[in-house]
């Protein structure tokens, strides 16, 4: 039998809340088997963006991630955020260790086309390095990634966060019974957005498309469903999404994603 | 007999331009035994901190890292300098890893107190774990070090990464035959900063106190040769301070460092 490992993505407004970050530290913390941190970049780079006197692009949502803006996307995900998640779980007693793509050539990617749409500096994963994270879970290493990734021609790119551990959780699975959890603030996926009480415990294809249609599930949950389908046709065991206290083996939470149901 | 590994410390100016950088770190990357790169920071924190409204403030000749420095420092040190390092190595074909000391706990510190001078944020190194660095070397991984350590605690503290160079040759001579290099703009140490003609090719402890004595050595120069001679006198092997073409073993150059001429 296979050992469970699980990825944990967490971002939004959660890393943005330093106490509910440090809380959500801690219980990642206390999780025994092995596992990997990819966390998002919060509102941290629109920030310095602002300060440095930058305006954000945004094309269909997105952000455009322009030559100016690398730099200050490089320093807030791989420097700021990175290292202050890396030296808090050294604190609470997880050996982390801060990851961009480019290091160890863990995960490559190639920059997006230009065409239709020019998102700038945006990397789309090629290959992920298994065997070196194979290496590091065994020797008690809990790798933390953000969300960038690099060419292996010295350009760094800025790469999903969802995506990159999506991504982790299909290269691992012949290795692990694989786990997938989107850690976010709110509980889960909600039919309404402001009511916490209307959570969806069980959330299929079927049903997705439907909510999708009706656009009960709109923005930002569309890609981060996709990156969940796309993990559970790709043999990923499971994929949860909900707040702080997925972390938690014994209170089972949060929103399950399935393909179909029985 | 032992392995030989090279610590190459680089910074100053040489970091701050971005031909000369990719020159050294090609070089870096051809060097066939194992090896660690130690960077500092260049004047990009400095840049950074006066965008953004920051006075630095300097106690004799040393920068004191404030509160509202360190963001800075973290943001510059370990992501924008030190992942593009790693991607450009990358490219050039060495398989980096960038670290502060806050990853895998490779480098504990305290901070320095506070009388008689305070100076902030700034960490002394207090442990290395030199187990992880081995078996980061053994899988061929390059560790590439900036100026940042942690103090166990969750805060990242500010440390000069001449010492951290010199700190890590000492921590791994047990294991390997350590070989610390100083890479400069400069040939060396100069009898005659202007003039580098007037380079010293051999300088050992009796010479160094008298060219201090003299003034002929000063400023930055004292507290790396400093480091040099703590280096010698725990064991590290073989001493210099150069430029680049120090990593070209067919061609000796720059300043030998020695405890005592024969």
């Amino acid at each position: 039998m296979k050992d469970k490992i699980l990825i944990v993505k967490a971002g939004g407004s959660l890393i943005d809340c330093e106490a509910k970050w440090q809380h959500f530290l801690k219980e990642f913390a206390a999780i025994k088997k092995p596992k990997i941190l990819v966390h998002g970049g919060g509102k941290s780079a629109s920030a310095l963006s602002k300060k440095m006197g930058l305006t954000p692009r945004i094309i269909h949502g997105r952000r455009v991630t322009t030559l100016e803006d690398l730099p200050l996307v490089i320093m807030t995900f791989a420097g700021l955020i990175n290292k202050k998640t890396v030296a808090a779980l050294q604190s609470y007693g997880c050996n982390a260790l801060g990851l961009t793509g480019a290091d160890a050539n863990c995960i490559r990617s190639s920059k997006r086309p230009t065409t239709p749409i020019d998102y700038g500096y945006v990397g789309d994963i090629v290959s992920i390095d298994t065997s070196v994270l194979l290496q590091w879970l065994n020797l008690g290493i809990t790798p933390v990634f953000c969300a960038l990734t690099h060419d292996g021609h010295g350009q760094i790119l800025n790469t999903n966060a969802d995506t990159i551990a999506a991504q982790l959780a299909i290269a691992l699975h012949d290795l692990f019974e694989t786990e997938l959890l989107y850690c976010l603030e709110k509980p889960g996926v909600l039919l309404d957005s402001e009511d916490s009480d209307s959570l969806i415990k069980t959330l299929d294809y079927y049903q997705y498309e439907k909510l999708k249609h009706n656009h009960q599930i709109h923005s930002g949950m569309i890609p981060k469903l996709t990156n969940c389908f796309t993990a559970l046709q790709n043999d990923v065991k499971k994929v949860t999404i909900g707040d702080t206290s997925l972390l938690r083996e014994d209170c089972p939470t949060g929103t399950r994603i399935i393909l179909k149901k029985d």
